[in-house]
Parts: structure tokens; C-alpha cells; sequence
């Protein structure tokens, strides 16, 4: 099954050095879901060839203009280029009136349903489900509300043993019963049982998108044991002050998040202005955990 | 005087072919303005190296969001690296709203004083004066409100003749008197005639912005004897139903235009997401009005 994300921003509140406000397009399975979308989303989308049509699911963090300022404009080019089908917007209660009343004044009457669902900015729980996935919020520590997102795979059927089932000649439409756990029996009668046929699935994987926050322990419950933690880096560690005054974390503080929680990748990203070059994040993060990326534009990692 | 425009956005609703939307800015005599402000206009200033913070006053046309979905981000950003200066803000009386919904939600009070003056949609006029210009509103006839402008530069002063001048060694400081009218009395007593050392000065110039509208003769009288013209051309003329149906212009339409004007110059904009090949649009305007230009992203036009 799918399950990547591809990085369509990665600076903090203003854009520079050709680096767009924060945004991410995850696919899991081929369902496409979309993490905040600061201005210039739809064109990062068209750069790299990402079919904006796809996205069914939206999930804003908060509303600092750099994580939701693209979302009216995405919007409302998927109503001009013909969309029917509903679009999901998950983020805080005030976003429907920034949405509405934008839509109001432009005398835009959406072609699409969209269905505004508001996230809870005091109580981390269940946002969503469907069979793919379960999505939870996590309440960060901003300077307004803020919440994160954790993406939870579900627990898969188990896999057909190639061999076995080639070996018994068994149909193919016994297969996914046979996933299911039901026993294959033959044409003689004979009872094959379906767990000696099958074997354990992929574990189930887990992501977690941690922007923008103080660094705090608070959190770590909700992010413990992902497999791949995207937190924000907005400042080297010697801009410790500055970083706790904005309400900000530090590469330095990323990676100890990172490996307290038992994380087994780490994303960094929401760079300030004031690094063009990115390499002393990345390495600072590395002393801590070896594992850590940048996210860079246009790049897709493998969760 | 420098008096020019540099083109920062020229796509209709969609963007697409990295076309941006709708964005211009105005370079008069090193004051510079801004002409509506679509998502990733602030991009586009980083992108050609022009100095947001020298911006002093912007001018949105109307409420559909390829006309402005760009400036929450790009005042927000201004803020962030420290502005102090007064913004001038123009245009329709919700667009206020639009601003204030956003601040309030982010918890944002900018550092700088945000001057709003709604534009009224109803009545052109003048909406702004400086030493070097005046500013019109022009009513266009779109969908919503929407009210294109009109940049006039005032009367400038007699231009000293140099030889003359040199030869009888007036020094520096008389000459802005001279040249705005006082004799020059030299040492011997001797009155040399203003009007005989100085010339008649440029002929001032006029830049008119139309874009969005139907196109129609009702607003011909306010861009009588412009200079240069930007109007909208969103579609090729085979498409004129389409055109009319959506409060829209043909490039064959905007030519008409440009030459009842009386026009010396004229650059056609706003461009449909159907046409990846502007040539055509290009080519159609030229067969009624030959000193067309396309309103290419990045090429800055003198006016």
C-alpha cells in the first residue's frame, strides 16, 4: 500500500530563497490528503505535475497565514475546473468564516459540496476514519490554537504465501477469503487451514506532522512509536530564546522529540528566513538522531 | 520621470503553464504601486528582485480571488520583516472585512498602519493625488463591482536648456527656480527670461489598467487619449459568447478598445487557461491595433 508524502512547502511565516509556505500532499493508497496549504499550494501542486483534483481530504494546522492562505484559491480553482465531488476541510472553527466570507463577497457558489469539520483545539482524538486509515489530532503549544495530525494505517489483512497457494492450485477468488482467515477447502474435501496459507501483514505505519509548536514533552503520548515524525525546525539551537518566544522549536529540539518518541525517521522543516542554507539544521538534528531529513520541495519520502 | 510597469501576474482565475494571477507593479518617478495582488504575488516580487517594503499603496480592482488572494499574505509579510511605514489600501468596501477576519484569527496587529479607502464602485473619480500623480477609478462591468484605474501623471516642470545655461554659468541652486518660471538676474544686473533658458516640458503621461470587464463603450470616455492601455483579453474572439456570458473580453475586443481610445500602446493580460500559446491572442489584436503587446510575467513595459 502507498503510503508517502511529497513536500510542497517548507518556510516558516514568510516565503524566501524560492521556499513556499508550508504544505504537504500525502498519498495513502491512492487517496490523496492534503496538510495545510499556505499561499502558493495550487502552483507548487502544478510545478510537479500533482493532479490538485485528486485531493479529497484537507487538514489545516492553524491559521498563521503560511498554513491555510492557498486554501481559498485552491478552493475555489477546483470549482472553476468543473469538480462535483465533495471536498473534507478539517481545521479550526474560524476557518469557516475566513472560507465563507471570501466565497460571499466573490458571489462564488461552489459546485462541490464542502464539508467543514471543526477540530477540537483543547482534546487530541479521532478526526477521521476510513478502511485506509485513522487520522488524530494533537494539540501543539502555538501562540494561537494549533493542532498536529497523526496518519495511523489500519491493520491489514494478512498475505497470501505465494508458494503454498500456487502449489494447491487454489483459485483465485479464494484468495481474499483466505486473507480473511476463512480455511481453503479442495475439490477432495481436504481442509487447508488459511493461517498456514497466509502469513503476518506489513505492520501498520504511522505518521505524525508536528507544525508549529514550542517544543514540549505534552505531545510526546500522541507521536509515540511513529514511524516517520515531520516536526518543525524553525531555528538552530543558539536561537533557543527566540525560538521559545515565537512559540517555535529548534532542529536541536526536533530530533530529541524525535527520538523520545521512538520515531524511526525525522522531517524537518518550516525554516526561518534567516538560513538560506539548510545544512546546519539538517546536521545539528543529525547529532541527535542520525535519521533526520530536510523537507525539501518537490521531494517524496516513503513513510 | 521613470514611469513604468513591471508585469507580475497575467493569468485569468486558474492559474496554470506557470502563468500567475493578476498582479502589476507601478514604477512612477521610484514610487511604486501595486495593481491587484493575486495568490504569490509576494513570490513573484522575490522572484524578480523588486523590493516589497517600497511598495506605499495598493490597488485591488474587485473581489474575485485572482485579484487579490495574494495580499493578506503579502501585508503579513511586510509586518514580519519589520515595516513601520503607512500601506495605502484601495478598494472594494468588503475587502476590509476580508483583511480584518484574517488579523483577527491569527492574532496578528501589525506593526504598521494599515489605511483602508474603499473604492466607490458605483462612480469614477479621482481616489488618490501626489506630486507626481493623480489616480482615477474607472468602473468596469463585471460580474461584481469592479473598477479598473487610471495613473496620470501631472504637469511637470520646464526642462532647463542646458547650453544656455551653461554658457551664462547660472549656478546650480537657481535652477529650480528657473524652471519654474523666475527670471535669472546675473551679476551685472542683467534679466535673462525664464521662458527663453527652459523648454516646454515631457507631455505627462497616462497609464489606464481595465481588467475585469464586458467589454463596452461606457468606459471609453475614461481612457480617452491614454498613453498605454492594459485590458484584459481572457479569450481568443471565436469565443465571444463565452466572453459575454462571463462578463469577459476578446483580445480582438481589447484592440477596438485601445484604438477608439486613441491609444499609443497596448498590453493585453488576464488570459485564459485554455490558451498555453498566447501568439494567437497576440496576432488577433494586431489586425486593429498594431502596437500590441503581450503582458508577459517578469517583462517590464515603459509607458
Amino acid at each position: 500500500m502507498t503510503f508517502e508524502v511529497t513536500i510542497l512547502g517548507s518556510s516558516s511565516a514568510t516565503p524566501i530563497f524560492n521556499r513556499n509556505p508550508s504544505s504537504q500532499l500525502l498519498n495513502i493508497n491512492e487517496h490523496f490528503y492534503l496538510i495545510d496549504c499556505g499561499e502558493g499550494t495550487q502552483l507548487q501542486l502544478l510545478r510537479y505535475g500533482l493532479k490538485a483534483q485528486r485531493i479529497n481530504h484537507i487538514f489545516i494546522s492553524h491559521l498563521h497565514g503560511d498554513h491555510y492562505l492557498g486554501l481559498v484559491g485552491l478552493l475555489s480553482s477546483l470549482h472553476l475546473n468543473g469538480r462535483t465531488k465533495p471536498m473534507y476541510v478539517f481545521g479550526p472553527a474560524a476557518l469557516q468564516e475566513i472560507i465563507e466570507v471570501q466565497f460571499r463577497h466573490s458571489e462564488t457558489e461552489l459546485r462541490y459540496p464542502l464539508i467543514f469539520q471543526a477540530i477540537n483545539p483543547e482534546q487530541s482524538g479521532q478526526i477521521f476514519e476510513n478502511s485506509d486509515i485513522k487520522i488524530e489530532s494533537i494539540i501543539l503549544n502555538h501562540r494561537i490554537s494549533c493542532t498536529g495530525f497523526k496518519f495511523i494505517q489500519k491493520k491489514r489483512l494478512r498475505k497470501a504465501i505465494k508458494e503454498k497457494v500456487e502449489a494447491l492450485n487454489i483459485p483465485k477468488e479464494f484468495i481474499p477469503s483466505l486473507k480473511r482467515g476463512l480455511d481453503y477447502v479442495d475439490n477432495a474435501g481436504m481442509v487447508h487451514k488459511a493461517l498456514e496459507l497466509t502469513m503476518e501483514p506489513d505492520k501498520p505505519r504511522c505518521y505524525a506532522y508536528c507544525s508549529d509548536t514550542l517544543c514540549s514533552w505534552k505531545y510526546l503520548d500522541n507521536i509515540k512509536d511513529v514511524d516517520t515524525l515531520y516536526h518543525e525546525a524553525t531555528f538552530m539551537h543558539d536561537m533557543l530564546e527566540r525560538a521559545t518566544e515565537t512559540y517555535h522549536t529548534t532542529a536541536l529540539q526536533a530530533a530529541e522529540v524525535a527520538k523520545a518518541a521512538g520515531a524511526r525517521q525525522l522531517l524537518i522543516g518550516h525554516f526561518s528566513a534567516r538560513y538560506r542554507d539548510l545544512i546546519p539544521l539538517l546536521d545539528e538534528s543529525r547529532t541527535v538522531f542520525t535519521n533526520t531529513q530536510l523537507a525539501i520541495e518537490g521531494q517524496t519520502f516513503s513513510l
